[in-house]
């Protein structure tokens, strides 16, 4: 397989005309399509360490990569939903992100062109890209990228993790020497537990069918809302109890108190809707949705925690695009974990929560598409590793999270 | 508290005239209300043991009783939704089964009667007991009675608990000196899960509030039916792929062979229906109610997995009105299982599985109660000690279980 370099020519793109392209890879999932692509900020050389001060890299030996950066750039984040897989293909023709941009047009005999790519769509998919881009796309494992992309996003990003409870958000500093075993928790259509032991080991250990297309599904049906965002915000606005039957509500009021139960505690999910006296239009789409989004989220939680302890883990990373740095989600998850763990185990999340297997599927380039995309950039240079350094995060730290900030960072040659 | 006995007058109830009612038990869920009681064969007391082959005994000295079976008679189960708590009262009320019939009308100043009851009801509605029926709910806890019932229904009762996978009903012989420690999952309106070490010796360990009420309650609001029963019913018609995200929907009908996982595996329940292109009205009721079915069961049991695993226990034992020995539950329950633990642990259900923590309630008057009753009963005869040995359990053992079969036992005193 061939990575190629690709440029973007001047155009109406939101990236500055000076911007190029070098390398894209895809993660098509069963609800949304993640985009990952680097651009280099300008067209001359980095040389030398000025303005970089990495916090971390994902090579050991810092020293040996000191004088070379040689390419300083931006790592861009974007989403589709992959039933309009057209979009996203638009999207790389108009942006020109397609290896060899009008080269593969004029030579059309000429190999064709792979990029990277991720997830099932990756198979479902191969015929359009093929054909409307003439691209091949260069299949990689899910779970070899979703723990690609999470150790990476964890061991070279700044500020990338953070815990959420009460309303409250707190980064964390991940240790680098003291970041495995953990358990990753992946949340898409469906959930994926993996027990990840460092780069490259790990083991899904687990997972569950009730995940974000369970709660779009679901969701759909119940609120007939049009959008995932626009159910999320209804589920802001709701009040479970009254959609679920509370120890309280089957307690008359009071607590089971033996085992630990409150009134308020849910004894069964949606267990008001039994009630003959009420129809369907009796209930407000906001309390079903709300409901549908504690139920599906504590009961992640609570397997997630069951994993953790099965092997001895102590913390969970919370990644995939159902998360949407919701606070009702990341409290009722933390919670949940807390609660279950009895604050043995703790919740986290990644900034870049979608693109958990888009970034390990760029990363996956590393071994053979980046280092002959250099070559090709840098002339006769021939670096036999190639690193990504991070500068920094772009997009404020303090206010709300938007999942897809860019990254600064640098690319050394060893 | 006052047990009193009760006897049925001659009327238009099922038993016949010569049957009495000696004592009753209530289990008063989210849902449903059961009710266990008593009712003596004939006027006559049994002497000695003919006609009587009890398989076991919940006493472990046999000896003591052989000679002092002092009443024969049936345990009968009935069971009513709780929301019409009404139509239970007057099912009390018409089969004369409240304590002293009549009597409490005419002393209004005795001392007020007591029957045992259990679930949270037991605090709801103690109010209606004693406005109608002059009856006092001696509450007893829950978890307490579903141990106590389960284990009661283990040890005694011949052909009590059987497996069920593929299509194939098995009794299973319970050994008496093998059969702790074991999980039992009770699945009402919400779900607990209790670890049984021994008789009194228990520990709630987990639970999901994703249970019968979710099942009912969301069944409801996406299929507009109008019982449990019917909702059952309509998911034994159904496809659940026609709602469901498969493997293969995703990997473009492939497997995702490296992690064990088949193209027809649910990737995520109810993934289908995030499509814009079908409404709520373009998915069959049956199919709806299928995949409901299944998402639930399946994710009971791979937390009842999970959790007997945490302890090592090898057998899961589901009981709760949930399960009406619906094949596909059961079967969803025992491959979900079979498919976690890798074959490790075995799923069981109970025949009379939606009545555990009403037997258990019916149980704990062993202490005080059904000793008076019988002491007033025998006249001056005062055992020391109560057991039951059940003669047969009633209904076929080869056709379909229905769940409520009497069980024809005798009472020991010692």
């Amino acid at each position: 397989m061939d990575q190629r370099e690709f440029e973007i020519q001047p155009n109406s793109d939101p990236n500055p005309s000076t911007t190029h392209v070098y390398h894209l890879a895809l993660d098509i999932g069963g609800s949304l399509n993640k985009l990952v692509y680097f651009t280099k900020d300008d067209d001359h050389f980095v040389d030398g360490e000025a303005e970089i001060s990495p916090r971390n890299t994902s090579e050991k030996s810092k020293g040996s990569r000191r004088n070379h950066p040689v390419l300083k750039g931006k790592l861009n984040f974007k989403k589709f939903e992959t039933s309009k897989i057209d979009d996203c293909i638009d999207f790389i023709k108009t942006m020109k992100l397609h290896p060899g941009g009008s080269r593969q047009q004029e030579n059309p005999g000429s190999q064709p062109i792979s990029i990277k790519a991720t997830g099932g769509g990756s198979y479902k998919y191969a015929d359009p890209f093929k054909e409307r881009l003439g691209i091949n796309l260069d299949k990689e494992d899910e779970m070899d990228c979703l723990v690609a992309g999470a150790n990476f996003l964890l061991e070279v990003v700044d500020r990338e993790a953070y815990t959420y409870m009460g309303d409250q958000r707190q980064f964390v500093q991940i240790d680098q020497n003291d970041l495995y075993p953990y358990l990753l928790v992946n949340i898409g259509s469906g959930v994926s537990m993996i027990k990840v032991e460092g780069n490259g080991k790990f083991e899904r250990v687990s997972g569950t069918s009730i995940g974000g297309g369970t709660f779009w599904g679901l969701g759909k049906l119940l609120t007939q809302c049009k959008s995932f965002d626009e159910l999320l915000e209804l589920s802001y606005q709701g009040n479970n109890k009254e959609v679920d039957m509370l120890v309280g509500d089957i307690y008359g009021g009071m607590d089971y108190a033996k085992i630990g139960l409150s009134s308020t505690a849910i004894a069964s999910s949606f267990g008001k809707a039994m009630s003959d006296k009420k129809e369907r239009e009796d209930y407000r789409p906001e309390d079903m949705a709300r409901s549908l989004l504690r139920m599906i989220s504590n009961n992640i939680g609570q397997i997630s925690y069951l994993n953790a302890l099965r092997f001895g883990l102590k913390r969970i990373f919370f990644g995939g695009f159902f998360i949407q740095r919701h606070p009702f989600t990341m409290d009722t998850l933390s919670v949940a974990v807390n609660f279950w763990s009895k604050g043995e185990a703790k919740a986290m999340f990644l900034r870049h929560e979608g693109f958990l297997g888009a970034v390990g599927a760029f990363m996956s380039s590393d071994k053979h598409g980046l280092k002959e995309l250099l070559v090709k950039q840098e002339a006769q240079q021939s670096p036999t590793k190639l690193s990504f350094a991070v500068d920094k995060m772009n997009g404020q730290l303090d206010g709300e999270l938007i999942g897809d900030e860019s990254i600064e960072c640098s690319v050394y040659a060893a």
